[in-house]
């Protein structure tokens, strides 16, 4: 994988190491109301929708700014000003959802599980079943506090069954694990450039069928993030209706050509298991140990408990991986002493394998020699 | 003046046409919560506050996506929830003031002139007058819309002289027009990466009081675009909350220094006004008639009459011009039957006199003799 000598590998949830190519796109200027970046527009929605089954009742709404931007409007969109929403929560992404439903003045009820744990439908269907006032549920795809995988396909069965509408934040697995809206009974998707599309951050988009999102008219809170108003405004002349950040959807175009290139979801979803496997292989070997068990664990990011070694500092450890040209998650878990390596963006196996060479010189280095979360 | 190859020239209120040397730093990754990038956040800051006027009382807090965002944020924030907004409107930016007041469900009322009209203050100190719930008066400093440059010096006398706030959107003069906030009497300035500044799009920011800004706590509507929480945030640990558009950040930091080398500004305003001066020079020799009187015309963006002569018709105008390697803006005024030509970005008064050849030459092409709004 080349990318630029200058950049480190970033091993993180995001911002990613992206292309070279998809970087040099942006080193023209568009004029955002000319046909030619229009027809950019274009092709980037359409290809978006195929990305989540391509059904013909799909549409791809893209909105400045982060994949929380996307998350905020597509709550203030799909969720009616009276209606209720059962937040499933396993993370910070999730009780991100709660705070914007604060914000939105939406009334809301929170299902949590802990960390390591995934939702069980059952329960959300219970929950459902008792309280009819609650319209939506919302749910994270891939809860990057822990990295865990959360069971989508039966949430959302569970929810069909019940008769109401799911919203999935699916920013950290889409593009890279399979999520067909054909299949997956859900109203909208939000999920951004920047993860497993692999283009450079500053958009995000929410996917969502067509029948749903023309009932949204009013109910968004902001001009800027009414996903209805920019749906509408771009179905008439194929243009954002506030400047876009032209590079970054230029950037965007590019990287899902390379997605395309690499085999779609399938083969993007390989790569990144591969680099989760020699990751997780290689830290084992060190003694070090995952929070969560195999099965739970998704190809994104894996979170490892911290050494008991009394040698480990996380800042130090931190700060000389960077220097060897490995930027990791620098921040740590609330529940667990833990901390966090991505395996998402232009990395393959290669890259990989000198991340973990370079985390075993540093422990080495820094006197480390176990690094179990346990006492002997 | 260097822009990339295949890049046209963009005669637009935005994007512009920026540096080589801006889009070149955009060849890198950067990890947002790293220090290297936490750096670049600082000077940015720093920076942009500076050109405010560098007061120790400002602060600048950046927001991702584009003018509007900020725009929003900055009424969302400073208005409080019972506050009353008079909006001084004379074009399209005024009235999206209005539209996101509506949204935001703020108080307000228009005092309106003409599109080729600036605001007369002592009429803006009659209305503060005799409504004593009116807390702000918002205005953009130079309407696009137009090109009007409106006078915010008095406007800011009359609004302080009635004890009341005044919030500005600078979006399409900040760098290039002076506006010194510790002459102006203001709380809170919006403005965006990509117009003056010459950065590429994806971020705005607002510049403002801290001592203000410290009391809007609680104010925003939003999440995503709480200017307090952002502040408040970035203050603490030097972070945005959620994921920057890493790069087009990295590329206003590089806009910035070529601000700085091109004499702030003073120099920049000045080389737009050359380019304004030589575009407006060449249009009227072939017999175009601007809009506005050259009193009124800040040197940003200008607007022409169409020409009355029946075999122009714009679109083709604008498609030849876009071939030749100049893009215009494309839309139109409701109000006056005109078009616009950008006079900011990254281009000097040779790159507008090849645009004012290159409109020659179309019109040649097009059959057009007659140039002027009028019948002879």
């Amino acid at each position: 994988m080349t990318t630029d000598i200058e950049s480190p590998y970033l091993l993180t949830p995001g911002p990613l190491t992206t292309s070279s190519e998809t970087k040099q796109v942006m080193l023209r200027d568009w004029g955002s109301r000319d046909a030619a970046f229009i027809r950019i527009n274009r092709e980037l929605r359409a290809h978006v929708v195929s990305i989540a089954g391509g059904g013909d009742d799909l549409t791809c709404v893209p909105v400045q700014g982060s994949g929380t931007f996307a998350v905020e409007a597509m709550l203030a969109g799909f969720v009616p000003r009276d209606g209720k929403i059962l937040l499933v929560i396993n993370g910070a992404y999730g009780h991100r959802m709660a705070k914007i439903c604060d914000y939105l003045g939406r009334d809301f009820l929170i299902y949590e599980t802990p960390e390591d744990t995934p939702p069980d439908p059952a329960a959300i269907s219970d929950r459902l079943a008792v309280d009819s006032k609650i319209t939506h549920v919302a749910i994270v795809h891939c809860e990057t506090t822990s990295g865990i995988l959360n069971p989508i396909e039966a949430v959302a069965a569970a929810v069909a069954g019940q008769g109401r509408r799911l919203l999935i934040d699916a920013m950290s697995s889409f593009g890279a694990l399979p999520l067909d809206m054909g299949q997956v009974a859900c109203d909208a998707v939000a999920a951004s450039a920047n993860k497993c599309l692999e283009g450079v951050p500053g958009i995000g988009f929410v996917v969502c069928r067509e029948a749903a999102l023309s009932k949204t008219k009013g109910n968004a809170h902001s001009l800027s993030l009414d996903l209805y108003d920019q749906w509408h405004a771009m179905e008439g002349n194929g243009q954002w209706r506030f400047t876009p950040p032209t590079h970054v959807v230029a950037a965007l175009h590019q990287a899902l050509a390379e997605h395309v290139a690499e085999g779609g979801v399938a083969g993007r979803g390989a790569r990144y298991r591969r680099n989760c496997d020699v990751l997780v292989a290689g830290m084992r070997a060190m003694g070090f140990e995952t929070l969560l068990p195999d099965a739970l664990q998704a190809p994104i990011i894996v979170t490892f408990h911290m050494p008991i070694d009394p040698a480990f500092n996380f800042q130090v450890f931190y700060d000389r991986l960077a220097a060897k040209g490995y930027v990791i998650y620098p921040g740590k878990l609330a529940a667990a002493d833990s901390f966090r390596i991505g395996c998402i963006g232009r990395l393959d196996e290669t890259v990989i394998g000198g991340a973990v060479d370079a985390i075993r010189e540093t422990l080495k280095q820094m006197g480390v020699q176990r690094c179990g979360p346990l006492a002997a």
